[in-house]
């Protein structure tokens, strides 16, 4: 049985980009993390060597730094359609190409409680991300965070579980609920046009009110909750996926000092953690494609 | 369109479980972090907090520890499909169990010359990793390592490439190459009896020699050669998948201390990196099924 | 010449705590990682592996737990006293204790507006930190911060530098300017009744301000100005120390694709980093006595 | 009162050089993260901005790769003092400069039990670490190491210690012991023309041999003979100091599942952590002067 090439792609990784807009006296700063990804007949490269058809990851960096000087960066989802067009479209051998990109918050410093023109302290942990495919199917655009660590000290329980033999955990109507969320939306139709600033706040709100509204009876249900609640509120949005580790918080047993802990002194642990993954689909939205391709691994 | 419950899964990430195996005065050790992963008909969870179907994983971490007192935990693969068929068979609602372990390696010490019976200081970066995943269509392996850092200071060139307006880099006849691989091999057929010790140690082996011995021409063709000789000596081995960063290890110029460098200073730089995923696959080999399901995110 | 025992010390790092105050509706969340160390004499633990004098590092991580429940965490200097002083008044053998608190920030969340009761957000990247030591020369408190990410696009030069035949940066009037803050000032006289969080936040906004509004001709210059202001608002403040990486923003050339980059597009590097460390101190203010011990390493 | 500058240096960190000797078919690599810091009268730039005395930051980036091409980088103390020395000596302004190096090793790999001639993996975590000062008071060299996972699993016990109403720990005859050991040891007298690698090896031979083969009744017990007997084996060493983390590693409680675990299965904690902090010092040998200067943070 011959062996054959399977699944590749290759791109440069985590270019670290900062723009800054200097028009006039107040500045505007986009810092950025991107990775370009080709896909095409390389064929040739991997199984000889030959590099003839190959955009060497150099390249498509600086491509990458000059598309951040000659295009809007703002919204990062038009930054990066721009980008994998032009690799698709003005270099031969590239059949498709997709981009992702990190974008990192900073706040605007207030001095004397006016904003100073052109100095910023980053802000939180949370991260946007966007992952761009362009290609033979279409223009697909990927919307997302993650690192958003969020935390609810009630509402939430875990009880009523299957048990068997192994089982040790005590039933509980009120624990800390924390996790660091993962999500990523894919938005169908068409990807011009889209006010994508808006969607991203609108998403990430949506899903911040759910968390902290709903009584949770688990991880798993306030997940599909979040999301769910996502695609009602934005029919571009074909379907989420959320990845959620459950940040154990475990309360301190104070009976063994003769005093109590009722939810008030907890152990947050590092590991292990419990690890949610869900997602939600819109019935009859147009299939993905190649949206996920590679987007964490080969396909 | 309504929105319903796509793919998913739940269970408990990163247990760290340390064994030591003690019948003699000579001990042994085996170092794991272990990932379980339950499959099923959870839907009530996700929709409704239904919990009574769902095993905790806070009780999927203490069978991961009882399973490495009762069973072997060497191969990591034997105790991996153990606990797997475990959670399916004697757990009435876990239709398939996924099972992902790391094994950090340990060296015995030696004192005096002689290997000591119960000290050990940990090995490389290296980690050797499997995935097991038993559910309806059977029982996949998938053997791995990851973070194994390679460099070879010649014997590698990059030139002849495709140039477009944004091209600065020179060709070269002589680079450093070097990454940190991360490779995972498919079994197909039986996975119960295969000698999974050996065979990691020989595509281990392989892939270094390899990589050592081919002139490369870039990385592409290194890793396609690596992957392919990998399933020429393993005829088990259905497919394997390669992902490589290319970390850069710039030349300082010294022309402007007037000074040379001939191949002998070098900046290693940490980002941007080159990033290049590849597979080999066997031609008429058994498919997949779920074996790489949800390996790297929702499938 | 004989061998003897040097400076020693031991303790419990890294205590992750958790606490919730629940006395209504509206919760209140304080989230620490404490780090306890004992001093005193216990030669005899060290020499001939004698326990009696030795209280566990286990139970100073339970006291630092019970702590959290009887005393207030915040201000966490209070309670870092209140514990400091618990181990040295209560537990005969210890003679100095020093603990070190990081705090992580939450920031609740608000739902159409308003702010919920009981759901965070973590804040960012910024901690802030105490290090409080009570021993036999009275009680010391150092707060402080680090990893405050700051960032101005202008309004920084580097020039008129020293030459020599390695140079070869060029001069320039304008460049991004950004670090990673650690901050550390030492409060000397009564640490009791100190109003920390007004402090904190003053300190922290002076500094802000200064690096936001001072002409930079160097990091060094920003550091020290930054420095002196805190000193000059807050006369309790004795001295502070300033650790500071240049992380260096290189503009990239585009003058070989024909066009131009007046200061808009930016490499963020990675390593390496300038590392600029400094301190203001106020002269003739009390000894540092043991403050500093240990506090980064032995003394 | 008067505010004042106080202690201070500046300098480039973490300058990761990778140097390759290819005299012939035979490579050797050194892989190097190469710090350095320089001490004088630089008042001027931080009261003022004044540059004219500052060697920049990035002239010392490259100053230290053209001396890894112009002298040895084996052993990197060696490296480290010429270094050192050229920047006092060659550069007016400065009075002290201080050269901290990691050094990371590399295994060559064998290809049908030959060695190659230009392939390496990376070997363990451990790093050997160098400190060098050369000021007005002469040369320091502190030599050292990091990142030593070590593990012993039994031959340890921990009991008899302190009791107090917070005491939840139960005493033990045998325990898991591991640590990631960082130790630094001081040479006193001259510097120049001592064998470090023979020194290296030894003292770390030394240090493992006392953890695995003494009967361990407290982790800062076995430090303090690791210490010693480094110190009886080498009387160029004045002191050394260690910082060990108690990596815990708890017995899974498996009384709750019918079954034994008798010193087998083990989970191994992330944090908290002890933290264990002594050193040896020789009586009567030469002092330190500036060689700990700086060496964690402002001194």
């Amino acid at each position: 049985m011959a062996i054959v090439l399977g699944p590749h792609q290759y791109g440069k990784a985590e270019t670290r980009l900062v723009r800054i807009v200097r028009d006039d006296a107040r500045h505007e700063i986009t810092d950025l993390n991107v990775t370009t990804a080709m896909r095409g007949n390389f064929d040739a490269a991997y199984l000889e060597g030959d590099q003839s058809a190959v955009l060497p990851t150099d390249t498509q960096k600086n491509s990458a730094y000059v598309w951040a000087r000659t295009h809007p960066v703002d919204p990062i989802e038009e930054y990066g359609l721009s980008l994998a067009r032009h690799f698709v479209d003005d270099v031969e051998p590239i059949d498709a190409a997709r981009i992702e990109i990190e974008k990192f918050d900073w706040t605007r410093v207030a001095v004397d409680g006016v904003e100073h023109d052109h100095t910023w302290v980053r802000s939180g942990q949370e991260i946007r991300t966007a992952a761009i495919t362009v290609g033979s199917d279409g223009a697909h655009v990927i919307q997302g965070l993650k690192d958003l660590v969020i935390l609810k000290s009630t509402g939430s329980a875990f009880k009523d579980f299957l048990t068997d033999e192994f089982t040790t955990l005590a039933p509980t109507d009120d624990r800390v609920m924390a996790t660091s969320l993962v999500a990523k939306w894919r938005v169908s139709g068409e990807v011009d046009g889209v006010d994508w600033n808006a969607m991203y706040a609108g998403v990430r709100s949506i899903m911040i009110e759910r968390f902290a509204n709903l009584h949770s009876l688990a991880l798993q249900q306030t997940l599909w909750h979040m999301g769910r609640a996502a695609l009602e509120a934005y029919p571009q949005i074909a379907e989420i996926r959320l990845v959620a580790p459950n940040k154990h918080h475990f309360l301190v047993d104070f009976a063994r000092f003769g005093t109590r802990n009722d939810g008030e002194v907890f152990h947050a642990d590092d590991r292990p953690y419990g690890l949610i993954e869900a997602s939600a689909i819109r019935e009859g939205a147009p299939a993905a494609g190649d949206a996920w391709r590679f987007s964490a691994g080969l396909a």
